[in-house]
């Protein structure tokens, strides 16, 4: 096999072939992976058994650069889809995966990101069983973007959902927020903070789990894109409710506040790749709080609001004085994932 | 909204919700549809009740240009995956989409390609219930691609699969060949043929439900990257059987022969996105061709060959001499699909 991805290894026949054998069915190996076919087969029995209903999602991941501190584009792939099926309440199970690869991208570059799928994906119980390759030339997408799809069940008894959402509940998020986005935007603005930056990416299954058991819990969200700001405004869309959170409580790291002051920016609007967002019944708060903080991932879990009535999105600042929190309209750093 | 799509099209806030809400769902509109969650759900109860097994696929399509006399990387972002689904004797039902937008696109393109999605999607019975929208930077893309991945159920009753070919099989094809692959190329090679030639992008599945009341099919596959050939080639290494076809027997219409003989090309090269290559017991032959035969989509069906127990791909010619027929190496058409 060459060093370099060549058209050739796009075109259904023999590059290709010796491409997924060797790179791709060698790293995902799994009973379930479609290799002989053009589809995997799962057994509805198996689905059955493990709840009532499925969860479907998808998501494109075009992160630059490919590797940074704490992932990389092929982990993100695998921990982005997988929360999404998480804040269900399902586990997430199946994945697919589309790499979209650009004539003469290093082999090597392909072997690592597939490498780190394959070890974050089975480090989380989760089984890659279908995929596709394109090869465009040159000059036709930045090295290499990758598309996840994924499945899971989501137990019978768990009904989480952005409508069951009702004044009066609190709002607590499982870390400390924005370490991704600073992560990437110190790689890419050369800032030079090295020292303490490193993306939040994680599979957040374990830490949710647990919290199945627990009564009162309206929805969770991981905070990716857009930050911990826009998932409250599509919690105040989908509930007709208002949030509020308080400035004095938001868990942020030094470092990334450091960034934050330097630029001007608000930690509220960096992409998390590891932290929920989570709106609880007030009478849970302080057992969702110990259950988060009992897991590494949720160590630093903190209530940081709540919900009201008046349907606006608020932040209250140190001197008690609230201000509206609006949905930042332009793009300070894209593809940050 | 602009009339471009800009970086704030796909940064989680304002413009992104605009985007989502004004073009994808008005468009994708079901009640399945993803808009509140980061995940769709659906009802295990109503997949049990189409079969027992989940059928789970995935591509991507970067076809160059995007429309294309017949089609457009919209259509054939849902023929595509629906066809991977309906070849395992699924229904194909449920689809997520994942768009890759480059800064600058007219958003008009992007609404051309999204409405043709959701017509295509619409009258194959197919909901689109969850998707992801990326926007980069000019020159991180060409333009757009589409990854979309799929779900089915397969009938309990449907057992195919490439393992269960054995010697002796019949192999048929359900049209001419070439068509797709043929129309790309006069395109992009300015070859001037604009008449009778046309992209034969089609969901396949109202031509596959009749097979599965029939006895004796061993497998199917569209043919798509890589054309005839490739999958040939997959069948026999997939069944440890050897593939021989006439080459008086393959249906080529007259303008694809002419494209081929031009400049030296096998039309059993050439990608296909609405042709079935299928293999069943010889004495079900006739049944399956008069089936493919009664509907539109397979009118120009035909026995092209036989399975053998020599482990080789070949090709009979017009004088009865075989050859044998090679995986090609090298891609003499990127971004065909």
């Amino acid at each position: 096999m060459s060093k370099q991805i060549t058209l050739a290894h796009g075109n259904g026949g023999g590059a290709m072939q010796a491409l997924i054998s060797g790179v791709f069915v060698s790293a995902f190996d799994n009973p379930l992976l479609a290799t002989g076919e053009d589809q995997a087969r799962l057994a509805l029995s198996e689905l059955n058994a493990l709840g009532d209903r499925l969860a479907f999602t998808t998501d494109s991941y075009v992160v630059d650069p490919l590797f940074f501190p704490g992932g990389d584009i092929g982990k993100l792939a695998v921990c982005g889809t997988a929360n999404d099926l998480a804040v269900s309440g399902a586990t997430p199970r199946w994945l697919s995966c589309g790499f979209i690869l650009e004539e003469g991208l290093a082999l090597e570059t392909l072997e690592a990101v597939v490498r780190s799928m394959a070890d974050t994906a089975r480090g989380a119980g989760i089984q890659i069983i279908t995929g596709d390759t394109k090869v465009v030339p040159r000059g036709a997408v930045d090295k290499l973007f990758i598309n996840t799809a994924g499945l899971g069940v989501i137990p019978a008894t768990v009904e989480w959902g952005v409508t069951a959402i009702r004044p009066g509940d609190s709002i607590l998020v499982s870390g400390t927020l924005g370490d991704h986005g600073a992560t990437i935007l110190n790689l890419r603005e050369n800032l030079g903070m090295e020292a303490d930056l490193s993306s939040d990416c994680a599979v957040l299954a374990p830490l949710i789990a647990p919290l199945r058991d627990i009564a009162g819990i309206r929805t969770l969200r991981d905070a990716t894109r857009g930050g911990v700001t826009a998932i409250l405004h599509e919690f105040a869309r989908g509930s007709g409710c208002g949030m509020t959170v308080d400035e004095a409580a938001l868990p942020v790291k030094t470092t990334v506040r450091g960034i934050c002051e330097l630029l001007g920016l608000d930690a509220l609007n960096f992409a998390n790749e590891g932290k929920l967002l989570l709106v609880v019944e007030a009478a849970a708060e302080q057992q969702v709080l110990q259950a988060l903080r009992r897991h590494p991932l949720g160590r630093d879990a903190a209530v940081i609001g709540r919900v009201t009535d008046d349907k606006q999105v608020r932040l209250r600042g140190l001197y008690g004085v609230s201000r509206i929190l609006d949905l930042p309209h332009d793009e300070p750093l894209p593809r940050i994932c």
